[in-house]
């Protein structure tokens, strides 16, 4: 049985998902969406149910541009850049990481916000590429975050964060992902300050990152969050 | 409850756990202990009580030259050399190399009449360290092995064999090891023919891989061999 309610805080849209019965000390993981895609698609709701089942709560809000949020002019321009290059097939790194490193000081804020509201202090996240991109300087400035899933970004705006982050972290990679090298997705691992930090690579490409990786992220949360 | 049953293939001793009601259609996994210690070494007890708490039985069996087999002058004369490296602080790698590699050509047609005896042609492996190195070259050649998990070592010897096996493979390695390189530790890794595979890394020296792959591998082993 899974509880989901839709709310706001301030203009950002959204969404809960509770296990029957779930209280105040319900452990609670944060979700951070991939780049395009929103709070309800199917790899949050897959993986709220995922948590929920082993009586975690999650949240997932819209990001900045994105699901029901109006889309700047800046973010239209940006789309636009990286589109172009995905069908000319020139690399979207650079485009990506530009991009998500602006979306990021716009969502940090609201996150906290979000946290705030929630009256909630100790938190797992949870987000992969651009979830990734919001999640790290989340985690590096506030906190709360105990406990973080990240995985699949470029190093360069993530590592001076990463370097600052000490909580446990579990990091997923693709061995043969056409957008992210090897030695990019290593080096962005290497720099966390985590003592206890987990790297996951599986062969396949850039989206092929396989199902099993979620139930072992959930594991992840229940040693970490669950008492 | 587990059943332990001691019997000898030859003169190669032998361990087998089983879950109760085990039968001929309950998964097996072949245990290879690491360097030094033998069948019925922690961890060795361990990995089958978190198979056989998942209803799959484990067998094990000395290595030559380890638990109750004889060493012979070759054994004896390769682990002074290596006790000596250990103690002055040179490098083991590659005298480890050299002695499992040996070690290795002595032990496939142990484990290979096991597989007779047991009557078993679909069966997983799990072995860390020397456990690698006689499973990796087993693997490669004795196509009743389903399913694997490797990991921590060198990849002079392994990296011919590996790229020969296609099998679903779970590797281990330790970001922090003093005595395997990550850059070779990924080269092994990147060795393996399988469309499957999987790479875990965790911050840590060579004797802290954590207790949790133990779970993992348990979890891998029930993705491949059950029905």
């Amino acid at each position: 049985m899974i509880l989901e309610r839709e709310f706001s805080v301030g203009d950002v849209p959204a969404v809960m998902w509770t296990p029957e019965g779930a209280g105040d000390t319900t452990p609670l993981v944060l979700l951070g969406h991939g780049g395009g895609t929103h709070k309800k698609a199917p790899a949050m709701t897959g993986r709220a149910a995922k948590l929920v089942e082993q009586n975690i709560a999650a949240v997932a809000i819209d990001a900045p541009g994105h699901g029901d949020r109006p889309r700047s002019d800046y973010d239209e321009r940006e789309i636009a850049v990286m589109q172009e290059a995905m069908a000319k097939g020139t690399p979207v790194g650079p485009i990506v990481t530009r991009y998500n490193a602006d979306l990021a000081r716009r969502a940090l804020p609201e996150w906290q916000a979000v946290l705030d509201h929630l009256g909630r202090d100790a938190v797992g996240y949870w987000g992969i590429n651009m979830g990734t991109a919001i999640g790290v300087p989340l985690a590096a400035k506030d906190h709360r975050i105990k406990a973080a899933v990240f995985g699949q970004f470029w190093p360069e705006t993530l590592e001076e964060p990463a370097r600052g982050i000490t909580i446990p972290i579990e990091f997923d990679l693709q061995w043969d992902d056409e957008h992210i090298s090897r030695e990019d997705g290593l080096r962005l691992f290497d720099a966390f300050g985590s003592k206890e930090k987990s790297l996951h690579v599986n062969a396949g490409r850039h989206k092929e990152l396989p199902r099993f990786e979620a139930d072992s992220a959930v594991r992840f949360f229940q040693r970490h969050l669950t008492p």
